[in-house]
């Protein structure tokens, strides 16, 4: 095996391009193997094997800088820079992190998770280069479902003016993770599929000999014909107007192409693109063949391509989707809108009975937000379905667009709360934090699959302003959801478990843990109460006032940030209400750092949110809870 | 004059082309009388007389509906809308908007003040018409500047992909309020000035009828050349290869050829783009000479162009100007970002002596954010001059690119506070509560102009991470500077008045509210300390906890969302670290609710941050705090 004696990327330098081929070969059949132990992401990588073999070979890394969009097709990466016998723990608590690492290799220089950040990460390491009057390349990976998000473009304008040194590999699998949508996609695919403008070239080329020469006033329109021409042969103009020179398109699984073109795009000045077409699952049948389902996958069977599916109830996602085609059926105005993620927020089977109410803006989530704003302002009921962390991208829209506009845009905040083997970058741990202090927004958590299904209910006939539901990257509990469904009551908490030693106030599946605190707490003789603190905002303020009458101990339990929380909103309340609260406030929640890949578990543990946590908390306020349940001594 | 006898709309139907023209004259008249008076966005509205004439003459508002992004171009609409009467009130408390408000009238329909989410707005208006069945016309009218911003090109992209009907009006001026950078704009110039373009045409196919008759394959090609030529002959080929039919470029002074081309344009389906070229300041000399100064202007003298301003200490803007100009003189790697804004920000000066050292972007937010990630990865010192309210923009990039990784960027946030006339789209009251929660983070405001300057050496000096400091839009106070500035301790505070009757924590301007209520109760016996919190993240915990010790109650005063503020911090810390407070904490911020233009006491008395409340809560508290000072009874 030539890959066993590749430890860095300068063991590639001496290879010959048939033994190229032969290692794309092996790190395919390698990463096979692994990832269908370990699940991850395997389309994206097994398109890049080439592509990634090529960087290395022609640019000597660390020095030159690989800035790889998002990241997730970094594996091949990994494994040429000393990292294949880490793959066993990919995606795993304190294993290989399935994107670019900087605390791993000094080949990693640029981290991402969210999309479109390649260009400006890139035009911010040129800037310092020649600030620094060094020499270093610069090259940016990024695919074309990235390139249409916001911050890329606005990049992509800016390098075009600055004229740097830098390098875009446009890595086109004509996907994202679902197909692409977009005026820009439908450009590409003009390129990509048009032969006839290759076999254009030269009979347009044969063609403008064949002019009779002219002269006088015709002779200069004839060589300002030939200059425009030369437009027609370039495919990529619209690259060329924003100031790149365009090299392609290249076949991305020919290695000796690539090079070639690579080498020339190295020798152009200013920036420069290389148009690279490349096959999502190149190499292994099921991943090629759908290549969507295969973008981030669990373990599978690699003979049958068969998926390892955990059974259990259904995720908090297929709650969320069987409702809202239900309500779509009788309400008309509601439009579901998706920022690239019909699958992954549950819309594939809404599109497939509603086509023209699901609306896939591509990677956008600042125009799907504020498309949202006024879709509701025409009589619309939008609904923005949208990762928690994706709707960081979107925050200026929500304060500026959607609640100062007091819209009726309702949110489906998926994955909020911990995701997994995802980790840092994906987190759902803001949202609350984010959204809480924005005049106008209701937030809401349900506690099973039934209060989804309620709430979805709810949001859809309220009619004053935005309104939200965060749900978890978890399953449900398997509860049926009612036949006659009701709305709750906006701003309505519920006891769902008396006592009088202490309460706690939680949300989402921290109120499992809260259980499990009761029943722990139940075997030493205590009584907790435990409160589903469903919405968010506004606050049950009846329950909290009464709450600081009967003066229990609280503990305020959520899987978000401590800071700025539902917690802190809890404080808050009885501070700008002057309620003095007689008992101890203690707040658990996601502390100030980043929590790293793993499971849901792991990380929660991570975090401190666990029984045992929430039970020593209680313990350690007890003696005054003692003295007010037994009055003084 | 004509312009009396327009209350409405419909009143211009009837009106000549000479009429229009007529109007026009009287239009700019009005505006600049009553801008001397008030001050406004002179330049802007001069810029799109006829443009918003043509508009009101062909259409029919508000059945169509016009979208002005950013809003601050819509004096003329309102003039034309039947506020004409209300202009002497222009940008005050209570009176006309600065910008498009839909409380105004039923012709504003999309309220903005952030730049380009006209596109967003549009394509959301335009579903929302084609679900319901409808047939109105919708039409967006955006700057060359606001077109750069991410999320319109976002829209862009889909918009061209859908296909709905949709104008958009590209009002070029070569501006947005600075003068324009990006790939973008050099490619608008280059259609703007080539008046080879429209001869080309003419001669282009002069040339073509020339080509000898051709049988066989160079038939094919001869057509398919024809074909291409087309495109040659479409000056806006880069929107039609984002879906657009493109018509123009226009004369925006001249309303019958506006009238001419918004016709064809009209009767085109699916999205068009009208290229529109105005001049910003068209029609008073000193905003021609110098529309970048005439963008948003205070009071002035007619004849002279004068503009009358207060004599006072320098703004807070200009203080970080001449402290970054300092600093940098010393350490090369200090570079300078902004997003559009280098008057604003204070960079201009920086800028003439630092040409290489300052990024102009353009209006793009979430790069500029991005990029400064980049440059501080690699050595340098980034500061990202942007307005508090436009940071909302780069939240996602602040997270997960700034504070992930852990990059000393420096955040120079202006505008920190209430911002006085632009009114609830700009006021920068969220940054606390939108970066406490972010790890990582280190965050300040300084109490005066001397302080300013010590956090920016210690900003510079820092290099553990992100730092920010915020500062208002205000006068600072005018202390002198120190001549040997040395940096602050990170996290420590400051008591800057002492007293033992209860204790004010306060930052920036609210320190001085804080000083007149200390004032007001030392005259009725109370002594009020008051501390200089002046790092709001981390905060300084060794004299949070000395409070509690003492159990004064307290007041924490800022003028930002009280919901996860600087209050909410301290509630926070003193529940977290089970610390309980032997006294009542109190929270005095902005309330749940967006405030609207008027000056910036206004604001704050709207807001309730007075001396006169923050004397009433210490009163209410008075009982506590008597048993505290004296003994128990």
């Amino acid at each position: 095996m030539l890959l066993e004696q590749i430890n860095e990327p300068k063991d590639l330098k001496h290879l010959s391009v048939n033994q190229l081929e032969q290692l794309a070969g092996e790190i395919r059949e390698f990463l096979i193997a692994k990832l269908s132990a370990t699940g991850g992401h395997l389309a994206s990588n097994l398109g890049v094997v080439e592509l990634t073999l090529a960087l290395h070979f022609l640019y000597d890394s660390p020095k030159d800088k690989f800035i790889f969009d998002v990241g997730h097709q970094s594996y091949v990466h990994k494994i040429l820079t000393g990292r294949m016998s880490q793959f066993d723990s990919l995606r795993q608590f304190k294993g290989l992190c399935g994107f670019v690492k900087r605390a791993e290799s000094e080949h990693d220089v640029w981290e991402a998770g969210h999309s479109s950040t390649s260009l400006s990460a890139a035009m911010g390491m040129a800037l310092a280069r020649d600030l620094k009057g060094e020499d270093n390349k610069v090259v940016a990976v990024i695919g074309d479902g990235a390139l249409t998000g916001g911050m890329a473009l606005e990049a992509l304008n800016h390098i075009g003016h600055e004229k740097k040194n830098l390098m875009v590999i446009l890595n086109d699998n004509e996907m994202s993770i679902a197909p692409n949508v977009g005026a820009l996609h439908h450009y590409l695919g003009k390129i990509r599929t048009d032969r006839h403008y290759q076999k254009a070239k030269e009979e347009l080329n044969q063609l403008l000999n064949k002019i009779p020469a002219i002269g006088g006033k015709l002779a200069k329109t004839a060589e300002r014909l030939k200059d425009s021409i030369k437009y027609l042969l370039v495919s990529g103009i619209l690259f060329e107007q924003f100031g790149f020179t365009y090299f392609g398109p290249v076949d991305g699984h020919d290695i000796n192409q690539l090079l070639d073109v690579m080498e020339q795009a190295n020798n152009a000045s200013g920036p420069v693109l290389v148009h690279v077409i490349t096959v999502k699952g190149k190499g292994y049948s099921p991943a090629e063949a759908d290549s969507y389902k295969w973008h981030g996958i669990s373990p599978y069977k690699i003979e049958s391509g068969q998926v390892l599916k955990a059974v259990g109830p259904p995720m908090y996602t297929e709650v969320f989707s069987d409702a809202l085609i239900e309500l779509a059926q009788k309400d008309k105005r509601i439009v579901a809108v998706t920022p690239a993620m019909p699958g992954g927020s549950g819309l594939t089977k809404f599109a497939k009975i509603f086509p023209d109410r699901m609306i896939d803006v591509g990677i956008a989530e600042q125009h799907a937000a504020t498309m949202c704003a006024a879709l509701a302002m025409e009589g619309m009921k939008p609904v923005f379905a949208v990762y928690s962390t994706f709707l960081q991208r979107a925050y200026d829209q929500v304060v500026h667009d959607i609640c100062r506009h007091n819209a009726n845009v309702v949110f489906a905040i998926d994955r909020a709360g911990f995701v997994g083997p995802d980790g840092e970058t994906h987190q759902g741990v803001y949202d609350i934090a984010f959204l809480r202090h924005i005049p106008n927004m209701v937030l809401m958590m349900p506690k099973d699959e039934n209060e989804l299904h309620r709430m979805m209910i709810t949001a859809f006939e309220y009619n004053e302003g935005p309104i939200a539901i965060r749900y978890p990257r978890v399953n449900a509990l398997g509860v049926a959801i009612d036949k006659q469904s009701t709305p709750l009551q906006i701003g309505k908490w519920e006891t769902v478990r008396d006592g009088d030693s202490a309460v706690i106030l939680a949300i989402g599946p921290m109120l499992q843990v809260a259980e499990e605190t009761a029943e722990q707490l139940k075997r030493e003789g205590l009584n907790i109460r435990i409160v589903n603190a469903r919405f968010i905002k506004p606050l049950d303020e009846t329950m909290l006032l009464q709450l600081a009458k009967e003066g229990l101990n609280m503990i305020v339990l959520e899987e978000g940030a401590v800071q700025g929380g539902l917690g802190s909103a809890v404080l808050e309340f009885y501070s700008i209400h002057n309620k003095s609260y007689n008992g101890s406030v203690r707040l658990v929640g996601v502390p100030d750092l980043f929590i790293e890949h793993g499971s849901i578990p792991e990380q929660r543990r991570e975090a401190g949110l666990t029984s045992e946590r929430v039970a020593s908390e209680i313990k350690s306020m007890l003696p005054l809870v003692r003295k007010r349940a037994h009055g003084p001594a």
